[in-house]
């Protein structure tokens, strides 16, 4: 990244920090007490781009979004609920999530064809829509970005949000997002909404392009528990106010465009992977020296994925052999012998054997805030970098009683 | 199974059922208190199979058995420890293995490569030798086989065996087994050992057919943790005492002596699964309708693997949205609306959306000791049925301090 210092990333940055784009968030009744309704809104229609769930029962608002975006490419305005996914809620879900959109696009005034709409919570249970048009009246231009941080969350514990400064075309753009998610998240995105923004003018092609190309290098390198959501989705949207040449793979800037884009995300994707539920710590693995991409990021999400490792680093036990077997059973085919692992700085694998490092070291290591598991497979020069966390008591509380 | 009266599995069987089989354990000084080495003994050869991990990191004992079963396919002895994996030992745990494997051979008298021998507990360790050789020493005939049974545990909390008669040829043969296996679990076996035996005669290459084919449908489908370990396998010994014609798929019985061995495979993967680490109940998924086998391994695999469907029956939360959502993940495509979910008796999710089955039901149901999730995917023919356990607080104590 020789041009990563051209990229400036906020110390408190939101999606508003985009030009032009507003959001906000109120309770409207669907939770008991915390904020259940957001909404971000454009002043002008922006170029839109969507990535959904790859599990085979899309939730209607996420079939409903995806159709949407497909046909107009253009979103001015996305509404949220939080507590009720309208998941496996079969034709009147469908027409729930439709008058969402369209009671929403009465209100901002803007065509129903640039209006998303998403949805995350319990699965199963229809929408109160009498408390989902009580939020859609209250759409306020004039709040803040933090509400609708606070809007879009379920188990989440913090609200997470990013935002970098770029220079395009000797003009300073901004790309922001907020994010949700803790439980449930795994590659491929799973109850994890994401809404990034930028006041850059980006063809709209090329936006998906983007949006696709580094998802697969950020949200979809997360796993909380391995299980993947009907709901998920990560929208993108331009709305092209600081008036740049138009973005597309051959203006000079693309790649510093992605570049920074990719830091929002990536940024996110890491907030998200620390407030896993339950979690104490985030887990960052790197691995290096894979034969082919698709090598780096099996044995990265083997080892972020395995409940043995989130458990050792829970219980701040070095117990490396959990990483190894885990690399081993990745479905890739290594030299044992040539592989190193390291916790942090120090080397705890190597020539198919532990090392000396003292234990105490390793425990103190543990004790970090963020654990960085390092396997360098000496195989190739293909790389990735994977985001979890620890396995705890707290995730089993969650879980065990989260509709209760 | 028409021919399942002519089965009949015996209310307290073990391994020794099976005639001219010994087998002991004894306290070697590996673990702290518990038995720790085990032996099986055959009074003649007997014609041997084996499965081994998928894991790309072989234990050496893995490695050591396999050849030796692929080359003299015939096995006599077998010892196994707890305690000590001797996994990711290098050169040094070869020699350490094979020394295993000669010293057991002096012993018992029976040629070095007629010895199979196994190792588990914590990966990356050295044998301590001293100990062994010790355990070698004080192999006794005389010994009982609820003795073995302990002698291979690791975290498990009870001994795990089972043994079936079956009339071939007019005799009536027998087929015993012991398994361990508790944490570290997953289709394609992981940290699971299993010792079948059998007094009837069986061609080699048939009881090598007959072993690969059964642990897909027993073992295969079991899954605790999802971690696969470098030290599974499973032996089957016949060792033709009962005399009958040699079995092999032509012959009038091989049938029968299948569903003969398993039953006694499923009895001990069900016995593993209920005995997952930290796990309060056994929980069986049944998946019909599929159009192809490997669909119904897929979904069957899905929902017994995903921590939130584990952790809702532990907190006897009736969450059918969570196994949904699994269905929708397991990588295969379906008709939502044709999916009929039951918990029990009771339909729990058709037509795509939830039924109005009382939760007060459900959550009874819940209470039980087993609990059975049946899936029809009304896609086709084809069937499954996978086993594990609920995911509680004790899974992560038992995890985040294995070793200290």
């Amino acid at each position: 990244m020789q041009t990563a210092e051209k990229i400036q990333l906020l110390e408190d940055g939101h999606i508003t920090d985009a030009k032009g784009f507003i959001a906000g968030g109120i309770h409207c009744g669907i939770r008991k007490t915390k904020l259940d309704f957001g909404w971000i809104h454009s002043e002008v229609p922006a170029a839109a781009a969507g990535v959904y769930t790859v599990n085979a029962f899309q939730a209607a608002p996420v079939q409903i979004t995806k159709n949407t975006i497909e046909k107009s490419g253009t979103i001015q305005t996305v509404i949220v609920n939080s507590g009720n996914a309208n998941s496996c809620t079969g034709e009147r879900g469908m027409k729930d999530a439709m008058e969402m959109q369209r009671l929403a696009a009465e209100k901002m005034q803007v065509p129903v064809q640039y209006v998303a709409v998403a949805s995350t919570g319990v699965i199963g249970d229809f929408l109160p829509m009498d408390k989902i048009r009580f939020g859609i009246s209250q759409m306020d231009e004039n709040d803040k970005a933090h509400h609708f941080e606070q809007a879009i969350l379920t188990t989440d514990t913090v609200t997470k949000h990013a935002a970098v400064k770029v220079e395009i075309d000797g003009k300073m753009i901004a790309i922001g997002g907020a994010a949700k998610g803790s439980g449930m998240i795994h590659p491929n995105m799973a109850t994890m909404l994401g809404f990034i923004a930028t006041d850059a003018c980006v063809e709209q092609e090329s936006l998906q392009l983007a949006l696709r190309q580094l998802t697969d290098s950020t949200f979809n390198m997360i796993s909380v528990d391995g299980d993947s959501s009907t709901n998920d989705m990560v929208l993108l949207l331009a709305n092209g106010m600081k008036k740049n040449n138009p973005l597309h793979p051959g203006h000079p800037d693309w790649q510093l465009f992605l570049q920074g884009l990719e830091t929002v995300m990536a940024e996110l994707a890491k907030k998200i992977a620390r407030d896993g539920e339950g979690a104490t710590k985030l887990i960052e693995v790197h691995v290096t020296g894979a034969s082919n991409k698709r090598a780096a990021n099996q044995v990265a999400k083997a080892i972020i994925s395995s409940n043995l490792v989130k458990t050792a680093v829970y219980g701040k036990d070095p117990n490396w052999g959990r990483i190894v077997c885990a690399i081993g059973y990745s479905g890739e085919t290594f030299d044992l012998n040539k592989i190193h692992v390291a916790l942090g700085d120090h080397i705890i694998f190597q020539n198919g054997l532990g090392t000396a490092t003292e234990e105490k070291i390793l425990k103190d290591y543990l004790e970090e805030d963020t654990v960085k598991i390092y396997v360098d497979l000496q195989n190739g020069s293909e790389k990735t970098v994977a985001w979890g966390c620890d396995l705890t008591y707290e995730y089993i509380n969650i879980n065990a009683s989260y509709r209760t």
